[in-house]
């Protein structure tokens, strides 16, 4: 009963998605409109070339306020012997922009002319005095802008598939133009489908999930120059579907038909498209979104509309967006399709990648010392904060099984190589301090990355140079002191200052009014209590460890060790959800996902940065924020922080 | 009485300006307004951070079709050793999305199943069936979309300042806003003034201006984030100019006031803002455009309204926007200012720049094998074409009095990298078959820029690997034939392909019904014939030459032979504008311009290319559209045009 996709290369499937489109007549631009030369047409994309109208000047103008003159009657001024001109017979008064008068080839500005009346004494009408004396000759076509000095009538002024620009409108006007014909815009329905969705604004319970591909596949039809009709949500019914996506054709020039498209027992998008047209292609070897349908409805009087079938999951969603709407809307438009910069960069992880597909891993891209580095974000489809959060995208093509870390990788750019400049890579222990100082940063223009990996692996990557600096708060069991020995281990030979951010406090985060009573670690031995860990090497389960030691608590006691995650609010997430009783982390992390929490240890989270970029402007910048009186009120603000030693330098060690 | 600007570094203007929008409250974010989370908000700017409101999933959900079960209940599974689990009990079915209920924590795959009736029998209700049978093992949270697996409640979504892209949408509504905080747009009054302008729609005659610097600067505001109302065109008349800036700055936020800035007889902007307000800044020492006004008008009621004085030159004006505009835009937004993306590259020419300005010039940029180059455009403030046509601005800093040939600039792209790369440079020859070939090339992606120096100099632009291929008509008086006695001499050792364009008409142009009735060379040297002629190097004018000589006449007797231009079409104007009677050049340039055309010889135009560049995807791009037969219909619709050798090689040269 189950269909079951077949995928087909992406490469194949463009062809054959190209080829209806030629086939129906729908493999170039879609019709034109003739618009005003206005602001309206900014973005818009001429359909037809633009030739120069009339010349720009359209006469011979004059560059300044002053005289025109014959160039020949000023041959034999100079300084001290100066020639006087009549007004109105040898010179006549022009403001900038005026006709050059027939017979006239130049113009002496009015500050290098003296204005005399009959009697050769100065004249206080400088634009209309008897005589002007002049000091200096002038060559021909001084100071005057010649006919079509800018534009000569018949010239290419702007090619057809130009994207208009503000500077554009100028040279349209400037070149007589009061009228340009450009590309209609596609109009394209999105029709987003699913018994479990709601609305952005209705409230949501468990299992609701808020339907906002409708929203982004939306945007990106209006951001590539299309207009997008967004539908209400249609259930699961393949009546209902049939019938919207049916009337949607008549309407629009291609439907984006949202979700049904997996092969899942309401998926009815593959059944519909088939049934109202031709069902091109279903499963395309590309991940993620390989369960995306092309096909080709029936829009009535003959006229063919494409449709795509997107799938679900959010990130397939845009990237099938980028990889089908984006070139189509291109063409329709009769533009280039958006070229992404490239950049060639430096893998910090291995990346596996599936051989059969091509796919689309999600990266975040940053200079750290003279290395562009390239991070992976997480790879799930679900995950659409990866593709918020990625700078580019790196394809690993199918064939490909992956690179090994410290490969090159090209990337296409969704920011602009100098915002790329401004990207801050923090890795290691995860703090909300950490979020609040992105936010005060990106008012600097600064981008911060985190990866929250915990501090040992943070301490790794500030090794490898991975990093721009690192969050830490790794309790050394011998000393009772923080961090320096673990640096002194990990960052030998290297340079590292140790700067101070906060002191918090670590407890167990239990659900509201602690049903459990659950009040020190020894009751994490009860038979009723289950705990979740973090993962080894995070400073929480650095401390942890130390004091279930101290308490001679052995971990295999402990029901629930070896459930693990990797940061705070991921914890508090897993208590909320009644994965587990409680788990130890920080105040603010239980106060966020309203638990309760119980304190018990007061710990030193401090910034970890190579003694080499203390002086660089991103850590600068990170200083002065630390440094600001607003933004440590803002931490105070959180339950269980003091700030006593931020922005101070703890150690320099080496 | 006419007033002398007093030019001040740019950087003290914007300094000046910047402590008066501080000290007037209006240094920061102007206001903020509540939207929903629509398409509406595509560009907008977030006036607060946004903060996950719920976590995403909002619950643990189902990754598959397939049925929940709990992990310990799967152990023993194996392939030979199948596990059956009761369905209601030990499993439950569950769409992709839906909720895992209490107690279950991994799902197995529908595929991955095989259900049973009570006896035991295959079950045709693979989703209700009694039991399910499987042959594997999961591991807990298989399959399971962790709660928070995107965002966790509470963690930051976007910062303040960000600007809302397609999947920025998915993320505001997935994390649980209906309604989000944006920066309003900053209101901004265009007020056009001047006796002499038009409005786009009117008739023009000479000596009037097309106004169209008010659309430029109003598209400027709406790209930039803000709302622009363009005021019709005001007449220089003082009061009528501060009735209208006065009333436009109790209803906007700043006024652009165009023109009127400098120091004419008609320049009443400097007065207008000092009466209505303060008058901080009056002449920049930036070029073009330094006569810039920087003012505080009065809003009302204690209300500030800061006010440009744009000059008029449409270059200039189309800067004062981006160095003033766009900047403080960005600061009522919000948003970073843009940081346009650099590059490095050489110098083709020389440059000098006056030592006392910074001096924006205009260049378009290419790669010419290795090396990026780029070449200046037009300086002139009046040369909109050189905006239109510029990849970006190299700017030469006050105190710098320019750079040599060969020298490195820091250019800021107005278009990305990879545009850049597509970029063809053809220096030499101008013909109008170039331009159509410009016209068919840009809908293969590629960007043709053209600088017409004529064929000597487009030869010499070849050898010094600065242009991607040139046109030439450079006759060998030695032997009637073109170009390779003249590649022979200019690219000695440089292996070089001829490719073959038109033959065309050479002849003379001549006023509509050829008044003077000039009909041969030998009237050239009639007392009452100007002639305009082309620069030296010019096919053109080495066409002239050799026939003078054949016919023994000397240049000094042909009136007019010391004025040159460097295109047919500036030639044409200039007889069109009555500056000289007759030149010499192509029918179709004659034509464009309304002009009467007297033939006298054939010649033909090639393209010249470097052999190493014939392969390359530039050059076959070229080579198709020679081949096409659209192309060769549109050049035969020309005057005085023939195709017979397009695209065939002539010669291969060394």
């Amino acid at each position: 009963m189950a269909v079951y996709l077949h995928d087909i290369p992406l490469s194949q499937a463009k062809d054959i998605f190209q080829q209806a489109l030629v086939d129906a007549g729908l493999g170039g631009v879609l019709g034109e409109e003739e618009m005003e030369v206005s602001v309206e047409l900014l973005g818009r994309v001429l359909s037809r070339p633009v030739w120069a109208k009339i010349s720009s000047p359209h006469y011979h103008a004059s560059a300044m306020d002053g005289f025109c003159v014959r160039a020949d009657s000023t041959n034999e001024a100079t300084l001290t012997h100066p020639v006087e001109l009549l007004v109105g017979e040898q010179a006549v008064y022009v403001d900038t922009g005026d006709v050059i008068p027939a017979g006239f080839n130049a113009v002496i500005q009015i500050e290098n002319t003296e204005p005399l009346d009959a009697g050769n004494h100065i004249s206080e009408d400088v634009r209309n005095p008897d005589k002007i004396r002049i000091r200096a000759s002038v060559v021909p076509w001084h100071h005057v802008r010649a006919l079509g000095e800018d534009m000569v009538a018949t010239e290419l002024v702007l090619p057809a598939g130009h994207t208009i620009r503000p500077v554009d409108l100028g040279a349209l006007a400037g070149s007589g133009h009061v009228r340009v014909h450009v590309s209609r815009k596609p109009k394209v329905a999105v029709i987003p489908t699913g018994t479990e969705l709601v609305e952005v604004s209705q409230e949501v319970r468990p299992g609701d999930i808020i339907e906002y591909n409708s929203l982004v596949l939306a945007a990106q039809v209006k951001q590539w120059g299309g207009n997008a009709t967004r539908h209400s949500i249609v259930v699961d019914d393949k009546e209902q579907i049939s019938r919207v996506v049916e009337e949607a054709a008549k309407t629009h020039d291609m439907v984006l038909l949202n979700a049904g498209s997996s092969a899942g027992s309401e998926d009815f998008s593959a059944t519909v498209v088939g049934e109202l047209g031709e069902l091109l292609v279903h499963g395309i070897a590309v991940r993620p979104g390989h369960p995306v349908i092309l096909g080709m409805l029936d829009g009535g009087g003959g006229r063919k509309v494409p449709v795509i079938g997107v799938p679900g999951y959010p990130v397939s969603a845009a990237l099938t967006g980028e990889i089908f709407l984006e070139p189509l809307l291109a063409q329709w438009l009769g533009r280039q399709p958006h070229s992404p910069d490239m950049i060639e960069a430096e893998l910090t992880r291995k990346v596996t990648s599936p051989a059969g597909d091509d796919d689309y891993q999600r990266v975040v891209v940053g200079k750290v010392g003279d290395r562009v580095l390239a991070t992976l974000l997480s790879r799930g489809a679900g995950v659409l904060s990866s593709l918020v959060k990625a700078d580019g995208i790196a394809i690993f093509p199918s064939g490909s099984q992956g690179k090994a870390a410290g490969e090159k990788v090209n990337v296409r750019l969704y920011r602009s190589r100098s915002e790329v400049d401004k990207t801050i890579f923090v890795i290691g222990s995860h703090d909300l301090t950490i979020d609040l100082l992105a936010q005060y940063i990106s008012q600097e223009g600064f981008r911060i990355t985190s990866a929250n990996v915990g501090s040992l692996a943070g301490l790794i990557a500030l090794r490898r140079g991975e990093s721009h600096f690192s969050g830490s708060h790794l309790l050394d069991p011998e000393t009772g002191e923080y961090n320096f020995s673990y640096i002194k281990k990990y960052l030998p030979g290297i340079k590292i200052r140790v700067v101070g951010m906060v002191k918090r406090q670590q407890g167990l985060m239990v659900p509201k009014r602690n049903p459990k009573g659950i009040h020190s670690l020894e009751d994490l031995v009860r038979g009723d209590v289950v705990y979740i860990n973090r993962q080894p090497g995070a400073g929480t389960r650095v401390l942890l460890d130390y004091q279930l030691d101290k308490l001679g608590i052995a971990v295999e006691n402990v029901n629930g060790y070896a459930q693990e995650e990797y940061t705070h609010l991921m914890v508090a997430a897993a208590i909320a959800s009644g994965r587990a009783d409680c788990g130890m982390g920080i105040a603010a992390a239980a106060q966020s996902m309203g638990l309760d929490f119980v304190p018990l240890y007061e710990e030193r989270y401090d910034l970890i940065v190579r003694e080499e970029y203390v002086e660089s402007a991103y850590f600068k910048a990170v200083l002065n924020i630390l440094d600001n009186e607003n933004f440590k009120e803002d931490i105070l603000a959180l339950p269980g922080y003091q700030v006593d030693d931020i922005g101070g330098t703890l150690a320099v060690l080496e």
